[in-house]
């Protein structure tokens, strides 16, 4: 088998063995196919494209290109939650203890990662103490004590992949669902779950900007669940502006904890219901989806959710009074208001924006070696479809440094576009994709 | 400018700008742009190919990015020929004393290359003695005194062109139109041809199987010298048997001073007429192409065309003796007859066969350190529609190793299908292209 015959066999628009694919992803990650070959077939593959068949061929060979993580040991049905990503979004601090407090297992592999605000990992670390070190085993022995527990990435994942993606990023090869769908997938597969719940970001502040694109990717990752045999969810969500109020890592961590007290923003709310109900239900916690919602709301209400918080931290060695007593965050030097410079309705917070205004702050990693500030960021008090008065404030910032606080700040204001004719609320859950098909709301 | 842009733009089906194709060709060059990165822009490339415009760019980019010949100093329109290559074609050993003969300076660089048979300098090299090492002063000292003169490439012509087509030769991305013309009109334009006679061959034998592509790629290299101010035609003609009688290094020596006293193949013979004719109105000796035809004619009549051979082979340190007396080239141990195992008339020579047939022989390199037997080859005696009886003999193998023989002889049985029914000759010249327009036959 030669991989010249492989490229020019896609680039002629013909499909593709599973040999054929199991033979360019090993050779691919050994380095015997050199990356000259392997963007000219990714190229082939962007005008070409590939059937669910080869795409599911080509998510499994990078699954099996590394490690896989075998969590059988852990009792039930193991369901992850994966968000193709976007500004403000928190869902994972409330979602985890949600489900977790509901019975479903919940072992999350997360990552510290580039980005506005830092990963999962980097705002659990608002807990002083909170640590992801431990071996696989406390980390299964803790889901089974108490259905939490949250890792790091340290496992050598879809090495294949992480090649794969570097050169992509540079051959403008990215944009194709097959690719990025496998990309995605592998990373879930090799982490061991059972059945796995997508949130598919789309907007303004999402890699999906449209959203006919959005449901063309999740309905690409729902088909190669499906193939694979993990049952697969997307549900494909506004990202047109931040999800709830907080951008930042403690500021996210504290609206995380309003939430499952119950008192979170609107949209994350409904998000974090929507998202934990798809997961009972895949977890098989709930025979339905209204059933699951409403299971969460008891959680919730109880207050088992936020106690399932305090255990997580607990069990990790942070420290857990921070749960009841948020004044305990470290607070920064600077927290000024930012005021809209006319009146109106909010008809757009471009959410990137407001995510570079955050990352100015500190809140996020430029490189790999950046270091975050966890307790700067950016409160919003205004958004799309609400009313503002001139010199009322828009949002908040939270900063350590002047200067930075004044770039942020600028952007904050860029961002909003406030016009004179009211504005409609923006739908936050557009539609959702199971096996079974596609249904837009 | 950044690499990435450029692959995207034209992923994207956008044109390229001249500065965007200077950046990569040069960045290429230089070793500053990856072949990862070259690799993907060409299948971008492949799929959404470049017009005419862009196409010239790249060309002169290509021009630019090494040595490039000034033969200025050469009195006359230099009038370069080029094939894209075949079996069995010696036109150069032909027309070049023809056209030099008819007062057209014939300045020509060649190469060696791997194929079926040695280039025109290894063939040349069967007149003992022959050399083609000459300073440049020297090579147009003897173009000014001759007419004609045949140099190694031994400058750095082109370079981008060649670490190019390296690439594309192993990722799929040889086969567009763009590319395959902007690569052989770099090289011809770097050498420093005012005006470019092009032969492009069609058939089994050649690179461009059939025949609407070879009218397309010659237009497209009309086109691009037009652009560029080289004053170009092409001719397509046909590939689909070998050309002449003679497969070989010094049998189709023998076959051109046959020819050039007037008494070679027909197919040779009108082939090296039209061309040379071109070549002559180009280089503005004749007012039309007919008077051209008789103005050739006359010198190979007069003896002028051959005793312009001898001019070459003598000013280069080759022995002219062996023009008159063909029995002095050495010839090889074995000479046996090829006999046809069934009656009929013959349908088809598959060329790229009967080449492989004289490569085994040791007649070809088939890699760059192969060393060349200049006596051995092939001399066909049927050709497409002739009748040949059971027993008769279809070819003759000039070898010097009787394995190699036997598996010469039974590839030259197989490239020969035998049907009952009488068959047409075939069309030598299947049209021409000019910057007029393109004129089929």
């Amino acid at each position: 088998m030669r991989m010249y015959d492989i490229i020019t066999k896609k680039r002629n628009g013909e499909e593709l063995t599973k040999e054929e694919i199991r033979f360019f992803v090993e050779g691919y990650t050994k380095g015997e196919i050199p990356d000259y070959q392997v963007s000219a077939f990714m190229m082939a593959i962007y005008f070409q494209k590939m059937n669910m068949t080869e795409t599911s061929e080509l998510t499994m060979a990078m699954v099996d290109s590394g490690e896989t993580i075998d969590l059988s040991k852990i009792k039930g049905i193991k369901v992850d939650k994966h968000s193709t990503g976007g500004v403000g979004d928190t869902t994972t601090l409330i979602v985890g203890p949600m489900v977790a407090a509901a019975g479903v297992p919940v072992a999350k592999m997360s990552g510290r990662g580039l980005g506005h605000t830092g990963g999962t990992i980097d705002k659990l670390e608002s807990f002083p103490g909170f640590s992801v070190e431990m071996s696989i085993e406390e980390f299964m022995a803790n889901v089974n004590d108490k259905k939490i527990a949250i890792a790091g990435q340290t496992a050598n994942l879809a090495p294949a992949d992480k090649k794969l993606y570097a050169l992509r990023d540079v051959t403008g090869t990215v944009d194709n669902m097959s690719l990025i769908a496998g990309s995605i997938m592998s990373k879930k597969i090799a982490s061991g779950a059972d059945a796995i719940v997508l949130d598919i970001k789309t907007g303004s502040g999402a890699f999906m900007k449209d959203e006919d694109s959005a449901f063309e990717l999740a309905d690409e990752m729902v088909k190669i669940g499906t193939h694979v045999g993990r049952n697969t969810i997307g549900v494909i969500t506004d990202m047109d502006q931040p999800l709830g109020f907080a951008v930042g890592n403690a500021l996210e961590v504290m609206e995380a904890i309003e939430t499952l007290k119950g008192h979170g923003p609107e949209d994350l709310t409904e998000l974090c219901l929507t998202l934990g109900a798809h997961m009972l239900v895949l977890g098989e916690k709930a025979t339905d989806y209204e059933s699951a919602r409403e299971t969460l709301k008891e959680v919730i209400k109880s207050g088992k959710a936020l106690q399932k918080l305090k255990e997580l931290v607990e069990s990790q060695g942070g420290d857990a009074r921070f749960v009841d007593n948020p004044e305990l965050f470290e607070t920064p030097s600077i927290i000024k208001p930012v005021f809209a410079k006319e009146e109106g309705y909010i008809k757009a917070i471009k959410a990137d924006d407001i995510g570079i205004a955050a990352l100015v702050l500190g809140a996020g990693r430029e490189t790999k070696e950046s270091i975050l500030d966890l307790s700067v960021g950016i409160m919003l008090h205004k958004k799309i479809g609400d009313f503002v008065k001139k010199g009322e404030a828009i949002a908040t910032i939270y900063a350590n440094d002047e200067g930075k606080k004044l770039q942020s700040e600028e952007k904050i204001i860029k961002a909003y576009t406030i016009v004179s004719e009211s504005i409609e609320k923006k739908k936050l859950i557009k539609g959702i994709v199971t096996k079974d098909g596609i249904t837009k709301f």
